[in-house]
């Protein structure tokens, strides 16, 4: 077969008459299939299920005497603070754990530095216009926080190894009044790639124009990796805290991790982690802020999990519920668009996603096609600052949700509506 | 026995070294006493066991069938809603249920309205200096938000039956720059004083200068009556959403409340309550700012409860550890200083404090004697702006958490420091 580019004026429109036939047939079974968001399926949330009665009436003490059900404790219980700190290779010291929201706790921390600067500098709303890099394609919702701030947002390219840091260094360098960048160091989303060994020290290393500027190092996906079977090894990437404390910028990266992809995605526990002196600092804030998180629900975790170890077997668990079904976006989106020549996509070794780039121009046909027929997608665009894809062709594939049979009927439908765009857009330049 | 005020200097000084002699006596026993913070006890957070074990594994649905596992859902799940609404009875539609702390939703309600405004108006620190009325003695922790924010606050005179209302209505209706005023209209923090109806109707019929004037009207024990026995009725103020409706003031006030006090204090749940189209405005931001609540600790508590009749039979149980408490507080007081002549005290029908008023000038100096003696109170001034009791005279009393012997044990403490603190005030005049 031919691919798209070379055929004739004819060709495509034979092509685009029978891709039409097809995706009015697929239409018409009226299909109701939800690829939107990094939700897990019914499947893996079963998995934890043991997390709503592993706690008895009369366990409720952590390891250090603190009664749970009670108030006080500004950081977390000192055996769940520790589950993150080996899983995320730091000192206890060096984490608050807060309550269910990770995304809460990375807007709080915007929040207080646009009122109140950056461990009580100059409030960044006084400094003048704000902004933050954001590696592209990225995560959507970090975009809508710096949106809702009034951010302004640059966007970075990303490479396979992370983002491009010869245009990071540059700019970090360069413009006080670029404060943050985002980063989801492993299997970031929606590319799924791992930032290398190289890149992370970069950013380590970095000179900040701005003694206020914080690397948002959301580590969304620390131990999502596809690939665990009993004895594999995750996917490490260096540990950014150490790193920046050895580069002279121990205050400069904010960590995010969260088990809302490990146990129940809405009533998990999230943290932040940082350096001990920025850690004091959040915890003054958080005396004025809250009463502190629920204490009970870190309990239930460390009750279920027990260690980083019961963590790493528990997400063994995920990956083989996970594992088929980007094993059948890959496929599928192979077979059927391989011999095109209209479509890129990655191939993650971990992560809740998979990054598709259609021809320029056809991303947004693409979603509405889908939308059309039934296959509800992450808007086209969502995944660039303002929703601005420039090249209007990346599309986020969130396979996790669906039951591997309709994710199966999903992909046929998007690989149809792929092909009919791209037919499409090679008709119109003839 | 002579009041205080009537005595010679030879009278006082007898006295004054008789009470040194008790105070020394105390202080050598070496006893720890805790009376700070309105903490429940162990007995009160035993009564709430089965929240621990209330659910099954497979228990994890609400009545609209939401995966309370899962993603979605900002609001909080509709039994929850309807518990809350039913308990302060309004509708569902204006009820958001958050996380476990109604301090952590004022302050990001205030945070917000530094930033961006009220309902996206002009974000109040552009504005210029912006001030809140805080009636006083209150709660320390609306005061702490207050300074966080570099608010001005204004004290504002507490009466038997609210704050002084002339003074509310004229600063509210001249000043734009006050944007908000602190209330706990049930059982006042710390008076314990109920808002009179007439109180709350001057309040829904405020007209504030300010367009973006919000009443902060924390209705923290709303259920937390003492008085509760079986077949009582709990003291009722107005519903401060209807009657600002009918004044046509809609969106002017917001409500806190909380099962902190119900529940699990660290582990509960907490909503805000206001105007529908507020609740539509307040949704928008959260779903920017968070991934929403923690749904599976709503389920526990709609088990546990069942409804609202279950929570106010549930409050009946609180009533029965906690009366005995505030009747030995009071009883001891009057023992002991009814015929000094040295001091006023609440003695209220719900919440969790008794006011105290000592002689102008003697608070700090009686907290400091306590503290040296082993009993830790709340600091003096801590129930006014800034920490700044004008009269120096405020203490609150919190005896809701100490078993009732170690009460009792402060209580004489106590006693003995006002005594001691009294007589040298007045042998200092001399």
């Amino acid at each position: 077969m031919k691919q798209y580019s070379e055929m004739t004026t004819a060709e495509l429109t034979a092509l685009k008459d029978q891709l039409s036939k097809e995706y009015t047939a697929h239409k018409e079974k009226g299909k109701k299939l939800n690829m939107t968001r990094g939700v897990p399926s019914d499947d893996q949330l079963a998995l934890c299920n043991e997390i709503l009665t592993c706690l008895s009436s009369d366990d409720y003490k952590s390891a250090n005497g603190i009664d749970c059900r009670n108030y006080g404790g500004l950081d977390g219980i000192p055996e769940m603070k520790k589950i993150f700190a080996d899983l995320l290779e730091i000192s206890p010291e060096e984490i608050i754990v807060g309550g269910n929201s990770s995304l809460a706790i990375m807007f709080d921390n915007v929040a207080v530095n646009m009122t109140h600067g950056v461990r009580d500098g100059v409030p960044w709303q006084k400094q003048g216009q704000v902004k933050f890099l954001c590696p592209s394609p990225g995560y959507d919702r970090h975009f809508s926080i710096c949106n809702y701030f009034h951010i302004d947002m640059i966007p970075i390219a990303m490479n396979k190894d992370g983002p491009d840091m010869d245009m990071v260094e540059k700019l970090v360098s360069s413009d006080p009044m670029i404060k943050g960048i985002w980063c989801v160091p492993k299997f970031s989303n929606p590319t799924g790639i791992v930032y290398s060994d190289e890149v992370v020290k970069r950013f380590a290393n970095l000179k900040p124009a701005a003694e206020d500027f914080r690397i948002y190092w959301d580590n969304a996906y620390a131990f999502h990796d596809l690939c665990l079977v009993a004895g594999s090894v995750p996917i490490k990437i260096p540990n950014i805290i150490s790193l920046c404390e050895e580069a002279g910028n121990p205050n400069m990266p904010l960590v995010f991790a969260s088990f809302s992809k490990v146990s129940f995605a809405g009533a998990a526990v999230a943290c932040i982690a940082s350096s001990k002196s920025n850690c004091e600092h959040i915890k003054k804030r958080l005396s004025i802020q809250t009463i502190g998180p629920d204490k009970i629900n870190q309990l239930r975790h460390v009750r279920f999990f027990k260690d980083a170890e019961g963590v790493m077997d528990h997400m063994m668990r995920h990956a083989i519920i996970l594992r088929p079904k980007f094993k059948l976006v890959v496929e599928t989106l192979s077979k059927e668009l391989d011999a095109c020549g209209i479509a890129k996509w990655t191939e993650p070794a971990g992560g809740y996603f998979i990054s598709f780039d259609a021809l320029d121009g056809c991303a947004k046909r693409i979603v509405a096609l889908c939308a059309e027929a039934g296959v509800a997608l992450t808007p086209a665009g969502a995944t660039y600052p303002n929703g601005n894809d420039p090249n209007d062709r990346n599309i986020r594939i969130a396979p996790t949700c669906p039951p591997l049979a309709e994710l199966g009927e999903a992909l046929e439908i998007f690989c149809c509506a792929v092909k009919l765009a791209s037919a499409e857009k090679y008709l119109s330049q003839k």
